[in-house]
C-alpha cells in the first residue's frame, strides 16, 4: 500500500462538507465520531510541499471577502460567466445585484452546492467545451486565484481562444492573480528556479488536491506577475488593459477583446 | 520529482509556527506573502486517507480543553512524566498546580516551544532511553490520544516495560484513548478489516505527519478500545484498574503498577 489517494471530485467533497459544517445539516466530518472538525483542503505540490487550507472561505459573503474581490465584482457588466464558480460566493452576489450570471465548473459536487445555495444558471463543462453551448458573454470572471487556470505558456493561448469564442464584442476578462516572487523563502525560490531551468514560468505550480481518501490528478496552475501575464496575452484575441494592484501581491488584471 | 517530503521535525515546526501565529511574534506562514494562514498539521494514512488538523489546540489552556483532559489532570499525583509533552499545555497547567512535572518529547522543536512557554523540566528522549536518565515517577501521562504511542501488540509490552523501569511503587499511567469502532464510514471500516486480515489490531494506524516541505517516516499509532488495551496490558508489570468513558468514544484509562 502506497498512501496514494483514489481519484475523485475532491473539490466537490470539500465544499459539500464545508456547507454541511456551516449549516449544521447533512453528514459532516467528525473526529472519532463526535467532535466536529473544520474542513481542510489539502494542496500538494510536486516538490513535496503540502499545505492545508480551511475551506470555509469558499462560502464567505462579501463582508468577509478580500477587498480586491469586491472591486472585481464592481467591474462586472452584462452577461457574465463565473469560471470555476466553486461554492457560488461570487455568483450569488452577482444574482443579488441583478447581473445575469452563469456558473461554470468541472466539479459536479461544487455545482450541487451552488444549486442548494441558490445559484440559478450552472453548467458542468470546461472552458473548451462551453462555446458549443451557445451562450455569449460580456464578462468572464477568474476570481479566487483562478487566473491560475491559464496554466502556462502552452495552455494560455488555447484557454484565451476558448474565451474569445464565446465573447461578445467589447467583452472583458477580470482575473485575480498573485505575484509569486516577493518571497525569500528558499523552498519557494528554489521551486521557481527549478521551473525556469525546465523552461516553465517560475510560478507555474504543479499541484494536486487531496481531501480524505480522494485526490485529483496532477495539474498545472499558474501564479504569475502582471508582466508575465502580458506576455501570455500577446498574440491572442485579448489585450491587457488594466492592472489593479492596490492589494499587492494580489492583483486584478482586466483583459479586453480586441476589435 | 515524486512529491515526496523531506524528512524532518514536522511536529516541532508545526508548534513553532502555531506559537508564532498565536503570539504574532516570529516568522509565520503567509499566503502569497501577506495574509496570515492558520497552521495546519497534515496526517496521512497508508491507505491514502489524509486529514488536515488546525494546530492551535496544542497551545490551548484548560478552559478550552476537552473535559476528559481536565479530569486527567485531576488524577495526577506525585512526580509526573508528561510523555509527548508537545507544546506543553498539560505540563504548564501541572506546574501551575505545583506538581513536579517533566516533559518528554523526541521533537527538539516542540521542546524549544515548551521552554519559551515556561515549562521548566524537559528531556529530549524516547521512553526507551529515558530510564537511564535516573528520574523516577509516580504518574505517567499519555494525553492527546498519546495512548497511540503503544503502537500495537509488538511494541506495547516493550513500551510498558520502559515505563515500569522508571516507576515508583504504586505508580499510575493515565492514558487518553478513543474507541475507533463506532463508525459506519466505509473508508474506516475497510481499513479496520484490512488491518485485522494482516494480523494487526483494527485501529492500528500507519501514519506519517507532514507540514510544508517536511514529513516524518511512516509509524504505527494505535487507536483501540479499553478491552483491546486490557489485552495489551496483560502480562506486563501494569494492570488496567479504571476506565473513565464519560465522554465516549474518548476515554481515560488508568493503569497501576503491580505490587
Amino acid at each position: 500500500m502506497t498512501g496514494e489517494p483514489r481519484l475523485g471530485d475532491v473539490f466537490g467533497e470539500v465544499v459539500r462538507d464545508a456547507l454541511a459544517v456551516a449549516t449544521g445539516s447533512g453528514p459532516r466530518p467528525l473526529a472519532g465520531g463526535r467532535l466536529p472538525r473544520p474542513v481542510i483542503e489539502i494542496i500538494e505540490r510536486d516538490d513535496g510541499l503540502v499545505n492545508g487550507a480551511p475551506a470555509d472561505h469558499y462560502l464567505a459573503g462579501p463582508a468577509d471577502w478580500q477587498p480586491y474581490d469586491r472591486r472585481a465584482v464592481d467591474r462586472v457588466r452584462g452577461e457574465t460567466l463565473d469560471i470555476g464558480v466553486g461554492a457560488g460566493r461570487i455568483a450569488l452576489e452577482l444574482q443579488e445585484r441583478g447581473v445575469p450570471v452563469t456558473g461554470l465548473d468541472v466539479s459536479p459536487g461544487a455545482l450541487a452546492v451552488c444549486r442548494r445555495r441558490g445559484v440559478r444558471n450552472l453548467v458542468c463543462q470546461t472552458v473548451d467545451e462551453h462555446p458549443a453551448h451557445g451562450r455569449r458573454y460580456d464578462t468572464f470572471l477568474l476570481l479566487g486565484n483562478n487566473l491560475g487556470l491559464v496554466e502556462g505558456r502552452d495552455r494560455a493561448p488555447v484557454f484565451l481562444a476558448a474565451l474569445a469564442a464565446m465573447a461578445r464584442p467589447g467583452a472583458q476578462v477580470i482575473a485575480q492573480g498573485t505575484d509569486p516572487y516577493g518571497t525569500t523563502d528558499p523552498v519557494q525560490t528554489a521551486y521557481h528556479e527549478r521551473n525556469r531551468r525546465r523552461g516553465r514560468l517560475g510560478g507555474q505550480l504543479r499541484l494536486r488536491l487531496r481531501y480524505r481518501e480522494l485526490g485529483t490528478p496532477w495539474f498545472d496552475y499558474l501564479v504569475c506577475t502582471p508582466d508575465e501575464l502580458g506576455g501570455l496575452v500577446a498574440g491572442t484575441p485579448w489585450q491587457l488593459v488594466d492592472v489593479d494592484d492596490h492589494d499587492a501581491p494580489y492583483y486584478l488584471a482586466t483583459l479586453r477583446l480586441r476589435d
